[in-house]
């Protein structure tokens, strides 16, 4: 039980400072790029900052798209599959509860939910497809890292998986931000579009998705070049 | 006596470095990210910079919220707790006071001191309320870092916490400047607040009790979500 | 089989990640510094993730002129250097071809080619003499961390290498942006300049020739200074 | 003979990354914090990368005011001193001469030499009292964290100490930049302000006494609080 509770609390860790520093920050991927690298920090920083915090625990996936990736990889259980999906869930839930709550307080406004992205000052929203691909390749690569630094070759012996799981998200977003604000986490998307309703309700389905498709592409492309795996 | 002197020189060093970077920067949450990115930056490479210069001395709290979220684990005796308070309030009061001299000097103003940010070029300000708040959740996340990091079952028996510490301390920066400046940290906001006088007087005590509030629930979960504990 | 594979996923992520970054960042030496350095962290992250996720397969070269540093040390055969810079090169053609789809999809223009920047806003260019000597010299200083972080005295016990060259990537781009948009990696130039065509295409040789040169002078000046030489 | 080439290589690209990336981002304190964080990155990452390549030759000081606390310490031998200092100079002035090389063939104007500051657009400069005083006590900071992270208690026995320095350069440059450029360093202004000539020149002694000063400062205060000293 501890495990799925520290998956929840590292979840909500993650949507808390993340897309708070989203909202702090102002991030705006066309007319600021200092907030949009501040933005990418803090997302990448959270994941380290809870890999040597709650890693020791559950692993620290605080991701359904990394949990399938390690479930595909043969690496954990069904049920433990399930069971983290779950409280990742719920932890995305409180953690975007709890930035509303402050924002509020404090009187800014903003949840950082995910959606397609202005590519201009005229209003032209990137496409459908454009963000469903960017969500697909930049979770694959992100989820790729993930299985790799934590291999039996790489990682399993070391401690730098955290820092570098986490530093390949701050690179994820400084790439992908532009497109859709990056979710490339289902839930890390679903919490703050609960609370901000409109287009990033609708296009939610996007953030869910495409980086569960991107998680199982980098499951199978791990395994053909997986080291431990005879030929 | 070395320990409580090295909390002293810690806690020195991160006032004159990080309120001296947002000094330097003009840190300005409203009109330049930029400058918040570097004084995030300068906060937490200041703790990671003394994690890895007197962390074999005292341990490196230079936080009396991280002091007591140790102590209230039962992780260190109530006489050191007190004692390690008292040097790291000395010591930020001496490093408000180099940088007090410095600037002076060289002919720039600021202090660094905390108070409740801006939310607009109108002038109008975060509200206690929510500036309390967000020092509360944000120095959660902080402390419950360092409790992890440093628990065997994580850091103990590796070097990676120090690092992790520092950059989560860079992420909560990221996140909390927009309201207070970001405090986390008693022994940061009373030293600048002594010199700048003013609101940073009069809200001092948001940067006391939020902060312990909030190094307190850390405790609290970190109990729930320990490993090493049974059931 | 797998460490080819493995070299040219990395060159893969490498393009897709670093060039996708300095699309999405619109990286722009002249007026936009924030942009740069997102563009620079990314480079060197992309570096970092990939060191930690196929170190254990290939060394994750990633990089002709590093293989070919890495050949004249006398570390690698002649093969491997040959078929590591062939799939080098594949996999940065195939990057770049991932980072067109997903930019044409998006409504998004870009590659992230190299070429020689603009001086200022009126069009000047850095020269050809200016650019070569800005690669190789700055390829050197890369290649000779590479050489040297991975060599028995420094890294070849310790996990640390991955961090170094990756960091140290960042520090080339932040310098050399200004000159070519940073190449020191044929194979990151070649793809890009495949699918964007024109000047970047002609000035192709510069981003080949130059990184060679300074990945063979590296060679050069660690044999000298290497200490497990005898004198 | 090793250790001292390995010393000047090291001061070479140091100058030659470290201004390099000032001289390319356009550093401006007053206007342009993002080219402050980038190049307070450069010379931070310039160190990490240089430690992690000659610190198993010479231990990486590349910096006379870190060889004089270091020898202050009774860590190294006078004539080891000596020859480290000179060596770091030679490299300093062959940094600022590729730099210069480079700049004068792109089409660049620019050396990153140390000079006191403007504070504002009319041109008022920092004093040479306050120029000084900085220089002296971020030169202090910074070979504290050296003398501590590279002593038996904490960092000689892990590969953390190269890290935990370069980061702390970073800090030091976010404070400093605003006062002088930043030096605290004598080997790191020597060289570019041959080239430059002018008030970089005549104020080059400021850039020289005070980071002694303060690397001695170290010594004394490391003195007080080091663990392996009885009392």
């Amino acid at each position: 039980m501890k495990k799925y509770l520290a998956e929840m609390v590292g979840t909500m860790v993650l949507v808390l400072m993340g897309c708070g520093a989203a909202v702090s920050l102002g991030c705006d991927p066309v007319n600021n790029q200092a907030a949009v690298v501040g933005t990418a920090l803090a997302f990448g920083l959270a994941v380290v900052s809870m890999a040597y915090t709650i890693g020791g625990i559950s692993g620290c996936h605080i991701n359904p798209a990394i949990t399938l990736g390690v479930w595909l990889s043969g690496r954990m259980s069904s049920k433990d599959a399930g069971m983290y999906m779950l409280f990742q869930v719920i932890g995305g839930i409180i953690g975007a509860a709890v930035l509303y709550a402050i924002t509020s307080a404090a009187g800014l406004i903003g949840t950082g939910a995910n959606d397609l992205q202005a590519l201009d000052g005229a209003g032209t929203k990137v496409t459908v497809f454009g963000g469903f691909l960017a969500e697909m390749f930049f979770t694959f690569v992100f989820v790729l890292v993930v299985l790799g630094a934590t291999a039996k070759t790489n990682g399993a012996t070391n401690n730098f998986a955290g820092l570098a799981i986490g530093l390949s998200l701050v690179l994820v977003h400084l790439a992908c931000i532009r497109y859709t604000g990056t979710s490339v986490n289902p839930a890390r998307s679903i919490g703050p579009a609960l609370f901000q309703g409109g287009t990033a309700l609708t296009n939610l389905w996007i953030f869910i998705v495409a980086p569960m498709v991107g998680g199982a592409l980098s499951a199978g492309v791990w395994k053909v070049i997986d080291p431990s795996k005879k030929k």
